[in-house]
């Protein structure tokens, strides 16, 4: 299929939860599929912290896929002979949707850091303007893993009546101080950066060299989306060189593979987004606003149905748990599929054959 | 007690592991109790990455006593009424013994970058050689934690004669990926640093301001000391200020409680030290120089006691459990106490009331 990335633009403002306005914005999203006559065949993907909306295909002159591909497409689980799926970009990406590095109207300054601190429910809000926007007021389901699994779940609380269904992996119902801290290693080494330049860097400044800062942060960042098991299984305790064991310096797989993947990462990714991203992370929970976690949960009339994977380190099978008996006790639709993974927290972008099955018989 | 460091000097050279030699070298240590007639109530005690030789007691001056001083004392589990108390300070510490910061004879000049690769197996040949000089050639037992636990087993694997006990808590048998992989955040953050100038910033640089790459590391250390429980019951999702949730910089107390504890760390150890004690760390194997773990474990004639924390992320319980059942298939003599605790890693430390008595009766 040939992928096009579109843009809306808002003028109308956007009420953000810390009582700031965004205005203007606009959303970036990508559709795969057609619409249906009644409109009664749209799925909604939600990314996570570095996924972006390109989520499916492969871009005109590119190699590599979107980050959900396996998933979504033709007679794949997510069929897009079948649905007409949108995969929609947050506020505070760098992939295209308002960010951080817009410019600050009516001034044609990026805002840096006088950009509002975004939230989950700020970046679902937004995505329901664009939903009216295409004159969609239904969605078969929504699909999200880990900062998407929020998003799902936060679609879920405040717009009830929004979803059939609602498909939330390897997430949680509040960020907990355990990945706050390890997003605080990212937080800390970007800010401390000279090149950060507390965020007056020049546009385009990281292009070349990356920024030290976010490939440090990443590096903390891969060992919570990784496991014990995994690492050992994909690295051991091997050398890159045989100069591995006795130079300060030398190198064991592990650690090339942290310096490869942080290294391009900060060449790609915008600081400032990463920050602001991070924030929504931290600040995640779905009972604020209402009285309980379980005056929110509640409030959902959609089926949930929650995956969570075995070795997930950074949002742990406990916390889906958490969800699933509170949906139980309540009488609430749901299902709950604890998947057995050595994968880690990337689980939900790696083992797709352990859950596409049933993610499919969701749908049907 | 009054509480003194003593150092030996070596002029003989220390044969390095790497085939480097160091030369001369220089061991810090502090004696708690008295050394009987017969020399037959010695304990050596081997500090972790961050410790040091002061192990227990109050310098004179300071309100601060040593990091096991609940474990060892007058009446406490390891008594220094009844035994004579050896902590020494690894090679390659800050703390007083040869590091990366001493000098490179014959010249004035610190080694710096320099420095031999120091492996634990070098630590412990060092203070073979400590332990002649002071004319003791048989230990009551081996008392370590962590890198201190590392220690006492690679002891009594290399030097099977020397100690009637050992005992090794929250440690491992090879430091896994995962570990190196936390470390690595270390690694990265202090070598980008453009303050660390490779190796060659001024002696005392950061008794003011502290290293941000150290801090930064130091975080990530953090995270593998403590673990997700523990981090819910001690700081919870509590903001350090009301302006936690909408600024940008706004803390919660788990963030609060990294950046204190960091930039205090890192104006007090040396950068170079911490990546060559890192180094040591992620060399660690204790199967290295034998022809399997197996052989190398075998070799042990003390009595081993394994101690395990159920929340340590760090060294999981299930490397301690693999130590106990090659023991156990060998017919050798051990004891194995998996301790439930919820304070992570640091559990050592923090949770001595869980296995002092058990230290105690190992002793008697």
């Amino acid at each position: 299929m040939k992928i096009e990335t579109k843009t809306v633009q808002f003028t109308a403002p956007l009420y953000l939860e810390s009582g700031r306005i965004l205005e203007p914005y606009s959303i970036c999203y990508e559709t795969y599929g057609v619409l249906n006559a009644d409109k009664s065949n749209v799925i909604l993907i939600c990314h996570a912290l570095s996924g972006s909306h390109h989520a499916a295909g492969v871009y005109e002159g590119e190699r590599k896929a979107g980050w959900w591909d396996g998933l979504i497409g033709e007679g794949k689980a997510i069929d897009t002979q079948k649905y007409f799926v949108i995969s929609t970009n947050v506020i505070g990406s760098c992939f295209g949707s308002t960010s951080p590095m817009s410019p600050n109207y009516p001034s044609q300054e990026p805002y840096r850091l006088k950009f509002p601190v975004i939230t989950i429910k700020d970046m679902v809000h937004a995505q329901m303007h664009l939903l009216s926007e295409l004159g969609i007021y239904h969605l078969r389901a929504i699909v999200g893993g880990s900062m998407g699994g929020m998003q799902a779940l936060q679609f879920g609380v405040d717009y009830p009546n929004l979803a059939d269904d609602i498909i939330s992996l390897a997430s949680t119902y509040a960020t907990r101080p355990w990945t706050i801290a390890f997003n605080k290693v990212a937080v800390e080494a970007i800010r401390r950066d000279p090149r950060f330049c507390h965020g007056n860097y020049e546009v385009g400044a990281f292009e070349e060299e990356g920024l030290d800062g976010l490939a440090i942060g990443r590096i903390a960042g891969h060992i919570s989306y990784l496991s014990p098991d995994s690492m050992d299984d994909k690295f051991g305790r091997n050398y890159v060189n045989n100069d591995g064991l006795f130079e300060l310096f030398g190198r064991y797989e592990v650690e090339r593979y942290m310096e490869y993947n942080t290294n391009n990462f900060s060449r790609i990714f915008d600081p400032l987004s990463y920050l602001y991203i991070v924030k929504a992370i931290n600040t995640f929970n779905l009972s604020r606003g209402y009285d309980s976690l379980h005056d929110a949960i509640l409030r959902i009339k959609a089926k949930v149905h929650l995956i969570s994977f075995s070795s997930d380190y950074l949002f742990f099978p406990s916390e889906m748990d958490h969800i699933a008996n509170m949906m139980e006790r309540n009488g609430q639709e749901y299902s709950y599929l604890p998947v057995e993974s050595d994968y880690g927290h990337d689980a939900f972008l790696v083992e797709l054959d352990k859950f596409e099955s049933h993610i499919k018989d969701v749908l049907e």
